[in-house]
């Protein structure tokens, strides 16, 4: 009896938690990354291991820093791996091969589907099954469609089979808000592209805000649910809010830097300043060299980048959810209420506290990174700031160096480190990491009839 | 009937709150002194009003900003108007003035020590009173044992009479965590100066650490109480913590940097980084030139400004307790433990909640006027960063300018407003000036049996 107690407290001890294994599985497939793209094959030139293992988990995170020029130093070969690093990751690992796992089994069990709620960031299990497989089919059409869309615009430059690749390659990139590029510029000369920005301003804030969001989107057009949920809304919302705010304090920030945005014209100040407040947060791709923009607009963007897209999609930052509860509970605060509540319901506490939590854990995070990055690289501040928040919200943007690629390719291996460590915290979330490395189980989610939020 | 009602009702409408009183009687009394220094008798040349403006509330917020040089812009007259605001500002208007009150009425009525317990600091209104003259005999008793202290020091360089007056003007300067000086260059040409260092060190910690630890610890000794509150026990190891944290990440920022800290021996590296750890938490005075030192350093010195020293003192910043009571919530968090504990008691979730809105807005504040400074001055990032958190925490360091200013004294008019605004917002308290805004009451402190913490 009592040696079957100790078993079973040893047992339990080394069990993993989900957040755990979400963290461990992210690690094995950027490994598994790494060395593939060391092989010969996948470069036209020899790449250390620490590059490799930079674009792997930048690629795994979906975040888009590059050290290497993807179109030219990566073969077709090695294009392809990162692409598919993008997508696995984008979807989330676990979400892949729970998917493949069911596909042969179909029955999931109880911890596959706590695994599969922590992945996708669903609330509950109830229903996490039915809920991947919407979301297998959503990303599937949305980005078939993506590429065809884009597919319209590369056709009249380039021969079939290359603007094929290009739609399908970016199609992907943009809906998973990778913003890795074939182009060694990204897509700065695509700036005065009407038709292309929109095209990917769609597919990234399809793909960053949630599939919670698009799929209770689709059920209320469809009409098999009759009201949108607190938590989609405030989504809705506050992104709408945000890019909106973000393109305005842009255009205010390079009002008259002629050496900046204002060296275009009109047109082009407002589709790129458009373009740049959706892209920041977490899509990565750029129209615009950030190295001529001034201080006051790469902080705005810093800003953009930190909050990031919404919570169970392809984006990273802080979340949307996160910023709108704790500015709600303020605002609350101030006015002395005692409910914090948003369209006719009350957000739960403990919601409020964990959104806190977040925060502050996000904050202490950058600003340790950032630190450490300005002492050890002496790259100015500002720069090293933004490098730091962009791997951390896995942007992938870079006040870059002017060959194209990031900051990060000028750092040492200890500054390389860092930033392959900050975006995988980034993925995996800050406080999800936090949790996998303190062991503790994360709670298991209530569902609170009061206000329906995922943080 | 009625028409008495509504009598009532717009009485008690227009009816100030203590902290909408605290803010207005520090502008009224801003204003008195900026009438002051403008006039010819106060100052060595024509200046601004708004100029004089900035200095009354430099001044009267104890936050040692310059735009003119002290020593030689201001008459005998004028410094002495300045050193009157940093005692009345420092001790705290409304305090001053009841005190005063209180010698010709003997007893003060609710309301008066309401407004007291919110200029104070001090949890509840019980007992206000006799706290009041504690906290006068305190800081009489400290500011004159301080001068005759640095008296030691001085007598060794000037005739008699100039050392006293420097001796006095130091002593509540620092005591004050003023940071204001009567040498042009601060306290550079005493860096080696291990026993002014100290002093000066000494001052500023019992001034910044708040009456009510410094009452209960002398209450303690006396042994009038036998348990030292866990506000107070919190407020010490965390500001000791601080102290020695700031020191060794300044002197591991600025490590072989040879045209920073580095230029100096190691005697003087340790002095000075020590001594500008404990000033950088809002005292304000400096032994170095700032502007020599390293990006990485300047952000060390913002984080610990904008903590700053402990509630119901001199000094300001968001407050070592408001940090403390996060940084355990977090932990709480992470543990998965139900209830915060600290020192065998639990802290109530409502001082949980209330400092997390308070790093909120502060850091919302910060982050929106440093935006709004580097876009219209065109300063440095870090600089304006620096300036900003400088004045809201009421520090009034600076990375200046050659002349020994402070980065303001080269702002537009627009930008001095805004940093004017910043110190008042900063002395008043984030929250604080947020809820005279909002123009609600503040809820009434409740005495908590579990722990004794005031934000
Ligand atoms: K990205
Ligand atoms: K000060």
């Amino acid at each position: 009896m009592k040696i079957k107690e100790s078993y079973e407290r040893i047992k339990n001890n080394f069990q993993l938690s989900p957040v755990q294994i979400v963290l461990i599985s992210y690690i094995a497939l950027i490994l598994i990354g790494s060395i593939l793209l060391k092989l010969p094959i996948s470069t036209t030139k020899d790449i250390s291991f620490l590059d490799a293992l930079f674009t792997a988990t930048s690629a795994t995170t979906v975040t888009g820093l590059i050290v290497l020029d993807t179109p030219k130093d990566f073969t077709f070969f090695g294009q392809i791996i990162i692409l598919l690093l993008i997508q696995i990751g984008g979807l989330g690992y676990m979400t892949m091969t729970t998917f493949f796992l069911l596909m042969l089994r179909k029955k999931a069990s109880i911890k596959e589907r706590m695994i599969l709620a922590e992945s996708l960031n669903y609330p509950g299990i109830a229903g996490v099954v039915r809920f991947l497989k919407r979301v297998f089919s959503i990303v599937i059409i949305i980005e078939i469609i993506g590429a065809f869309a884009l597919l319209i615009d590369f056709i009249k430059e380039y021969p079939l089979e290359k603007a094929v690749y290009l739609s399908i390659f970016h199609s992907i990139s943009a809906f998973n808000n990778a913003g890795f590029s074939l182009f060694s510029d990204n897509l700065m000369k695509y700036k005065s592209d009407i038709y292309l920005n929109f095209v990917i301003a769609i597919l990234i804030i399809v793909g960053g805000i949630g599939f919670y969001v698009i799929t209770e989107l689709i059920l209320y057009f469809k009409k098999e649910i009759t009201r949108i949920s607190t938590h989609t809304k405030i989504v809705i919302y506050f992104s709408l809010f945000l890019i909106v705010w973000g393109a305005i304090s842009i255009l205010i920030s390079e009002f008259n830097h002629y050496k900046g945005l204002w060296s275009y014209n009109w047109s082009d100040r407002i589709i790129i300043s458009l373009f740049t407040s959706v892209s920041s947060r977490t899509a990565g791709f750029n129209t615009i060299d950030f190295s001529i923009l001034s201080e006051s607009t790469l902080f705005i963007i810093i800003i953009l980048m930190f909050i990031g897209a919404s919570p169970g999609g392809t984006g990273g930052g802080v979340k949307t959810i996160t910023v709108s509860v704790v500015g709600l509970a303020i605002l609350n605060y101030l006015k002395g209420k005692k409910d914090v509540n948003v369209f006719k319901r009350r957000i739960n506490p403990n919601i409020i506290y964990k959104a806190m939590v977040i925060l502050a854990l996000a904050f202490l995070y950058n600003t340790l990174i950032t630190l450490t990055i300005v002492r050890v690289e002496e790259k100015p501040f500002i720069a090293s700031l933004f490098e730091v928040v962009s791997a951390f919200s896995t942007v992938g943007l870079s006040v870059g160096l002017p060959n194209g690629l990031s900051l990060s390719a000028d750092f040492s291996p200890f500054g390389k480190i860092l930033i392959i460590l900050t975006m995988i915290v980034g993925r995996v979330g800050i406080l999800g990491f936090a949790l996998a490395l303190s062991g503790k189980q994360k709670e298991s989610y209530i569902k609170y009839p009061e206000a329906r939020i995922v943080l």
